[in-house]
């Protein structure tokens, strides 16, 4: 049947005969397609404006929070096109997040009174920023259920750190940065008492509390130090979202609340419910607190330490001019402050009016002392018409607020009624509004919380979504719908169902400031950015087994992987030992990710190039079980594989060697050496087609070049095995060996073959 | 500031205004798009085929494995969109899969020898067939790192059952099943011992084993009955993917393999990695097997047990005329079956051919007995050249093979050459080629490995996606790429990233077949199938603690959910309690989801309609863990909270009572009353709206006006308890269950917008 002969033919020919289908665009056409999946014009223009063809990139990256999922979601602006979620509270064994050891480390960050937490509930991401606008270095988000925040490094789009917040029990408003991520901010939502004992409910007036806390934000490190981080006390309110202030603003920050009635339900012994007696009253307080002032306070030493944490108390926030109270229309969502930081827009979601702060006449009447009282704390008041700019009747139920790149235009989400509303800030009027479906919470503009917002879109971020999708059984996806504002009136253009959690908040970052890495430093341990001790370099592959004073041992493998071996392939251990599996990803292409699985030991890493990663266990049963590569890296993949063997106490192995299954003669080696000389042929022709080219204007084709390379090197070491056994004779492994040889070949030929169809792709020129 | 009079004229306003842009197709917009976005007019072509508008539906449902993610992904074709991952292996908080009570129990049915997984790497869902075409009721998924197999019923999209395979170490092959899922076909990977002790690797040849499970499915109860599942065991060689007969082949199946070679590496020691030694002979061997015969077999007696499950011995199979050997070109990666059973079709991936067998031709060379030989376990080998139908060069690395709707016209993927091949498999002809970006695995058509295939679609799964999407870090998403088939030539449409979890294989539905459910019975535990022992219906909930007779208490709660409020709101329990949580949503609306999380405990539940969950936990540490609905739910959805309160152990409270944060006084009382009765004359003209006008034939209209009457008989409940406390003249509690019942008009003023917008958008007419 001459295979081998046939694919060599193939090597340069496959490329053949495929004409990209161009020609005119027939006028018909489009209006078949129209008619016959029932599309209107303006469906037409929202698809021109969404569709992105194979290998376009999107304009926008857009961070979304995951919900109770605890991961953060990843997509494109405008295809809408989901690219990645992140592992950040929950394990992700694609990711090997909370498998392999160095993210079971930062996993462990997050455990919480000693119990090990394996979800998260995140709301609010926050993009790092300088002076004021997203620098598109590190993602935050925080954690509701367990007042947690997660520093997400977009350098590798992974979790680096988890910080618990000691004080707080439950922490919604979070995560928000300050002009130039000094602080990340978190306040708490449900009041509880600060110290972690029991404290009956009817001491909740006294001894429960709500608080604000201010993260420091090492940029340095990449990491918060919670030893320069502190907490402002508040009172037993709900406290929830918060910004920063900016410019005219800046070392400010607004915190608003709900249920500053202090109620405590029960509806179970007859009480009201939480939510009657905590929408009772007519207004809530926004919190105004000069965090600069507060931070200076703490630095001189004016705070006192609860259970290890900087914390400001409410007597000495209110003396020193750091924290004052605003009412604000009841059970408010959002409060979000303008570009240019002069006002600060409020929603009470049981309004129906957005409202609209002048920080320039708060800090007049914090001047004059103007109060209109105290609260039961004795903190401040300031009147609230006096520091009002304007109120504006947006529709029923409005809960946040995004800026525009045009001045003075924001765009309010309305729960009740299911809209965006567009309206002018400065004049107090609306000027457009657009129906969603249904029930959107947050909505997210471009950089539309920055002091240079972009404008172009919005994304509704839908709670509901019932009727929009094939349905998938009782729990649907959410819906963010895409909604066009670069004119005058919205244009929704597209709804994207959520496959996976319940986002709350969205960031959207221009694509062009993020700069990802594509591949780690070899032997990297992407955790703690740093060399990894257990770095394995090709070659230096070693399995020990070392035994302490009490008898116990340890198996511990310095591995590699790569296309398309584990190294090592056999792994022995008795029954009882730990063992400790190092792995290292050779290789330098990008994209080519290596997994590790093991049968009955619940193990899977993922393994980009450069990582090392390492898994521990104990091996507490005798027997056999395989490992393999779980990432499909080439065509032999399945191939990828070996045995971890483990031996009773004190096992004695009789006498016996591995029998062959497969005998090979000379005649099979000559046979092989015999193909792999024409496949080297052949490679050569397409080298010699690449490199007659301009390959290097192309990036994508000098990566190729350069992996294939690297493959035709192992090639190279092959055939010097396989010739030096057939000189002895040995023609088991010479045959085995060329087969390897060939195999690298195959290797190096998938990548000249990709390398070549991208060159004719795009428009490759002959050089020589 | 009347804020609430504003909100009751905006109840009948908001909605006007809001007129949807429609105009003519101005001529220019489009190019000025396509120009602006760089898109041409083939692209536009792709973006009408696949552009799915708001509320628009898919016409297939594709399933694809999430690879080790341990999910399944549901999604749209063809609009790509993904609808839902579905927690299997891998526990999910968002759907509390893993966290509530009822889904630990499917989770640990999955643990292997005693360790608890919580992961899986799925490979190939199967949907369920009748007569050889799917009928939408169950999706079976394997996982190869531990050999499970674990059941979707397609009714809530949720898993029901997982099984382990107790004598496979590794299982790649699966699942595929029987034309009327009499069984679910899976195949061992990586030989070991059917034992779990320790067999030392030189007695491969001879003790480690392959073989193919047939798992019996009761269609009647949904779940896989072990009892009467078996094994047919097979040399040791790494059994891969199996495909049944149907029609003129139905009751045999076909699994084909790798490493016929029986080599076992060990680079680490200087031997020849896997990769060399098992792909070096020209061929490997499709294992041919008459399952019913087997079935016979082992109901006869004739198997054995061998860890408590079937096994039919080789010897006996080969006795019995079961199993058969043909070969086949090297480590080929797919089997299947054509639409009418006739032929095979296996692609050797190292080949640069598919290789087509007739079923005729076997099942002649079977009675002739015309045998090539035996393999080392005395298997007849058939001989290649007399059952091969023809051999068609497709491309170098071909895998799987797709069906179409017209007849002989399959779909083969190429790994090496990154391409999809066209070809007809009766004439053996090339039709056509298309280039994928990049390394495809496997590919799906619609209804593709059906007895009716349904054309128009092919999706290839590719696994680099390296320079397609904008970068996400050293992880990349995988690609996969729509490509319309319904013409003669592919063309491509879409390239979607896959954001978690690494696909490998997919099927794809026709959406009409799937009818999931919007609801579950009141007080069901969707997991077993059946009522829930801790069903609680409302007024009836309440919270018990007993103490067993060493001193041990439990505290357990019989609880609700609804808008907006967990019953009970404050659970008290004693350090070292067990506590038991049982809570059933009470909503009948479509979408009304509600979540439970608790700080501290990891508990984090999803409560859709009707469903009864359960959490339990041990309250090691006083204090104070306040709790909340996870889902936004409704305007009032942050005050959906309460507190768990741990006392120490031997706590005696001090005579105290809970003081009012906020005093309410009868003017309060009126005030509110006064809005409500303006708020319930805005109600009725919502409602005289809807009334007005043939609502009746708008299902989801009815559905909202069924759900708003809920909630307006929950608002006149909260409106008697307020009437009663001012006739007592305690204004207290007067004030706050006039303030609830306010908020239930709210909540039916929310649905009553939704159905009036609805009716508008939708041209409802009046009809009185």
């Amino acid at each position: 049947m001459k295979r081998k002969k046939r694919i060599l033919s193939l090597l340069v020919s496959t490329a053949v005969g495929l004409a990209i289908s161009s020609g005119a665009f027939a006028q018909g056409q489009l209006e078949k397609i129209m008619k016959a999946r029932g599309l209107t014009q303006k469906d037409i223009l929202a698809a021109a404006k969404t569709y992105t063809p194979t290998g376009g990139r999107d304009e926008y990256l857009a961070f979304a929070s995951g919900g109770q999922s605890g991961q953060v979601i990843v997509y494109g602006i405008p295809s809408m096109r989901i690219l990645k979620y992140i592992g950040v509270f929950t394990p992700e064994p694609w990711q090997g997040y909370g498998f392999d050891d160095e993210s079971k480390a930062v996993l462990a960050q997050g455990d919480v009174r000693g119990q090990h937490l394996t979800y998260g509930d995140t709301h609010h991401p926050a993009i790092s920023e300088t002076n004021g606008d997203y620098d598109g270095q590190y993602l935050f988000i925080n954690d509701k259920a367990n007042p947690r925040v997660a520093v997400i490094d977009l350098k590798d789009f992974e979790t680096k750190q988890i910080v618990v917040n000691p004080l707080f029990k439950s922490q919604h408003g979070g995560a928000f940065v300050t002009p130039n991520t000094e602080y990340v901010i978190t306040a708490s939502q449900y009041p509880a008492p600060y110290e972690n004992g029991y404290v009956p409910l009817d001491q909740f007036n006294e001894k429960y509390r709500g608080g604000i806390t201010y993260w420091k934000f090492d940029r340095k490190k990449g990491r918060i130090d919670p030893s320069k981080s502190f907490v402002v006390e508040a009172p037993p309110y709900s406290q929830d979202l918060s910004d920063a202030g900016k410019l005219a603003s800046d070392g400010w920050s607004f915190t608003n609340s709900f249920c500053s009635e202090r109620y405590v339900g029960g509806i179970e012994r007859g009480r009201p419910p939480f939510e009657a007696g905590c929408s009772s009253k007519d207004t809530d307080f926004l919190h105004v607190i000069n965090w600069r002032k507060a931070a200076k306070l703490i630095a001189e030493g004016k705070g006192k330490k609860i259970n290890g944490f900087n914390v400001l108390p409410i007597d000495v926030a209110v003396k020193n001019g750091v924290m004052f109270l605003v009412p604000e229309p009841k059970s408010p969502h959002g409060v979000d402050v303008s570009p240019d930081g002069k006002y600060i827009i409020v929603s009470g979601k049981l309004d129906s009016h957005t409202s609209v702060y002048s920080f320039d006449k708060i800090m007049k009447a914090i001047k004059a002392k103007k109060f209109a009282g105290k609260d039961p704390y004795g903190i401040p008041i300031l009147p609230m018409k006096d520091v009002l700019h304007t109120q504006v009747q947006v529709g029923l139920g409005p809960l946040h607020t995004q800026f525009d790149a045009k001045k003075c235009v924001v765009y309010t989400s309305i729960y009740v009624d299911s809209m965006v509303t567009k309206w002018d800030y400065c004049a107090g009027k609306v000027l457009d509004q657009i129906h969603i479906h249904y029930n959107i919470g947050h909505l997210m503009a471009m950089e539309g919380d920055t002091e240079h917002p972009d404008g172009k879109y919005l994304v509704a971020l839908n709670k509901l979504s019932i009727d929009r999708f094939n349905p998938v059984g009782p729990l649907h996806p959410q819906n963010h719908q895409l909604i066009d504002i670069s004119g005058k009136k919205m244009q929704l253009l597209y709804d994207m169902p959520i496959p996976l959690g319940e986002p709350h908040y969205a960031v959207a970052i221009k694509a062009d400031k993020l700069k990802p890495e594509v591949r780690y430093r070899s032997g990297w341990n992407s955790r703690t950015d740093s060399r990894s001790p257990y770095k394995t370099r090709a070659g230096r592959e070693k399995t020990e087994r070392h035994c302490d004073a009490d008898g116990k041992c340890t198996v511990e493998v310095f591995g590699t992987v790569i296309r398309s071996h584990i190294n090592p392939e056999i792994i022995e251990a008795e029954q009882g030992d730990t063992v400790k599996i190092h792995l290292t990803n050779l290789e330098r292409a990008e994209d080519e990710v290596h997994g590790f699985a093991m049968y009955g030991h619940n193990v899977q890493l993922s393994i980009e190039p450069g990582k090392t990663v390492s898994t521990t266990f104990v091996a507490d049963q005798e027997g056999v079980f395989p490992y393999y590569c779980t990432e499909f890296c080439s065509a032999l993949h399945l191939e990828m594989e070996g045995y971890l063997l483990v031996k009773p106490k004190g096992y004695k192995a009789e006498k016996a060697s591995l029998k062959a299954g497969t005998v090979y003669t000379k005649a099979d080696y000559e046979k092989q050496v015999a193909t792999n000389l024409k496949t080297q042929k052949v490679i050569d022709q397409v080298v010699a087609f690449i490199t007659a080219r301009n390959f290097k204007d192309f990036p994508t084709v000098v990566a190729l070049v350069e992996d294939a390379t690297d493959q035709l090197g192992f090639a190279k070491g092959a055939r010097e095995k396989a010739e030096a056994a057939a000189a002895k004779g040995d023609y088991q492994n010479a045959m085995l060996w060329a087969n390897q040889w060939w195999q690298y070949q195959v290797k190096t030929a998938d990548l000249g073959l990709r390398a070549k169809t991208y060159l004719e792709e795009h428009g490759a020129k002959v050089v020589k």
